[in-house]
């Protein structure tokens, strides 16, 4: 057994006695039975993930990996690849969005430098992985070697590890890197089977012009990888960004520990992807916090059976498009609140009202 | 000019400086504009209403009014009369969802019996108008006189006016009435015009059966009300119930303090649609928290322009049907997570960043 099966073999099935027992729980507390809406199969998802009926979520984290996308040279993003680093340093300073929401969330966040190319300077909330520096343009050449590929899901299993072990009940993941909504299309157009149509949007707000120009980008990047590779692994390392190559194994490693694991938009959902492509156990702790403005989106989160009618839709539907585990953060209060009311509601019995 | 007209005349238009303010400065901030989706147009309306560009919303209340509804009588509800008292004593001990979602988003409660019939003991967080003991059965005859329906009006004023001088800056709204669907059912068809197959639900989960005798009931209800009564305040007390009259003086004393209100589900959202038609100018102060499980729920918000089409779209799609200001309260945190970005984050030229 190699180094990454034996990561997957880690990862257990849901627990069904606490699955059972917060069903129970839910139906004998003070309120119409199903009053919570798509709140209760939440909690019991939530408590078949972590083995307890009543769990915890104090100690979250957002782990945030930043890396530069090869492909940005093909001109499909509205932003210069620069951008990247600024904004990893608007992070380390506290003035970007996730900073404010992580705050008010009550969550520590991580930054990982998976492969930016501007320089960064050293900087205690920033782990930088050196592994290399921007991937590889996707339309011409892949995006990582195999070996590369490997050395980043390992690494994003040791930082979910770093963190465990000073206490993690929950794991927000968050992406920064110019161009990789054109990553993410990719690897869900290969990992799904769906056209480019339905996998490439507008990013972070490109033109109808540089739309179509994306479109043909991932349909070069697709016909290459699927000509060069075979299997979610290859695909991965032809197709993914460093960032998201990092985020896979922060899964494998959250799930392998029962820590549920809370997806932001389109980028880190198709981390998700390649990981259920990897190691289809990771489900049952996935959990999807919003539903972006990006339409490819919405198709990940259905075939990693994360929408409503799959009885686990995302929790906010309010067109973000923003990515940096933005909307990952927005939901962490949701979560908290949820898990509160089956913590601390009384029973009809004990609170002696007719049920 | 009665006392009515008076406390309405109190509302101000909203704070065009502010509103413009708020948008400049979204624009600024390091994000791709408009990636914060609805909480861009959310954030505009907040500095509106408020009259500052960058509110803070620290300190919120949850304004929880109970009442016992007459038409009970009329077997249109899945829980008998007596639970109404039994969950105010359960909100009382802390032991409802209500208790656990409002302490997660730091936001007191006030209780309020508007007219519940059994018997309650005093308690400090207790409030009991004695002004009527349930509703009349608005099948049959009016829910209260007009003189009545002035009185819980004047008290609801008088309940925010006592929250504002000690410290208020989001007022959520909460409400508890076996029956009280049926009112809340009432007044949408009464002030839409919509007919009673979009306005009459399940409410906590009624069969099939009760639901067309549900709707018997609000017909003969409104055909008895349009023969008796003209103009908004007089349909108020031919149907509404008290904790509903309560609560339209209680959108009319915040809106006056320029406070905004935070609607939960259909119970509180018909109040709004009563102090809409009342006095128009609280719209730009009403906020929609979630869009319940009621059809017509989304209903109502459209007519008080709260949909994500009229850039005021509620925050939450969650199915909820508890009422008690659950959805209000788990929209707290992020409304508090949403102004944070505004405040915090660091325009462009602050971060270095380019446009």
């Amino acid at each position: 057994m190699n180094w990454l099966d034996e990561q997957i073999a880690r990862i257990s099935a849901p627990d069904e006695t606490a699955r059972e027992g917060a069903r129970l729980r839910l139906d004998n507390l003070t309120k119409p039975r199903g009053s919570l809406g798509q709140l209760e199969p939440l909690l019991i998802r939530l408590a078949a993930a972590t083995g307890a009926i009543c769990p915890t979520l104090e100690r979250s984290a957002v782990l945030l990996a930043a890396a530069d996308h090869g492909v940005a040279a093909e001109g499909v993003s509205a932003y210069p690849q620069v951008v990247t680093g600024q904004m990893v340093l608007n992070f380390l300073q506290g003035g970007a969005a996730i900073n404010a929401l992580a705050k008010t969330a009550g969550a520590q966040i991580v930054i990982i430098d998976a492969g930016v190319k501007s320089e960064l300077p050293p900087h205690p909330q920033l782990r930088q992985l050196q592994i290399r520096a921007g991937s590889g343009n996707i339309a011409r050449e892949a995006a990582m070697s195999p070996a590369e590929g490997l050395q980043l899901i390992k690494a994003g299993v040791d930082s979910v590890d770093i963190l465990w072990k000073s206490g993690l009940d929950l794991l927000a993941l968050g992406e920064m890197g110019i161009a990789n909504t054109t990553a993410a299309a990719a690897l869900t157009s290969a990992y799904t089977g769906a056209g480019v149509e339905q996998t490439v949007g507008r990013g972070t707000g490109i033109d109808d012009i540089t739309l179509f120009h994306k479109r043909g980008v991932v349909v070069m990047a697709l016909e290459r990888a699927r000509r060069a590779a075979q299997g979610p692994l290859a695909l991965l390392c032809e197709l993914g960004g460093l960032e998201i190559a990092f985020l896979v194994g922060a899964i494998l490693g959250a799930t392998a520990r029962r820590v549920p694991v809370l997806l932001d938009g389109y980028i880190t959902t198709s981390a998700a992807l390649a990981a259920y492509e990897l190691a289809p156990a990771v489900q049952p702790y996935l959990f999807a916090s919003h539903r972006s403005a990006e339409p490819g989106h919405h198709l990940a989160l259905a075939q990693l059976g994360l929408t409503v009618e799959q009885g686990a839709g995302p929790l906010l539907q309010l067109d973000l498009r923003l990515g940096e585990g933005s909307g990952a953060a927005l939901a962490i209060p949701l979560l908290k609140s949820a898990t509160a009311v089956l913590r601390e509601m009384a029973t009809f019995t004990e609170a002696g009202v007719s049920e």
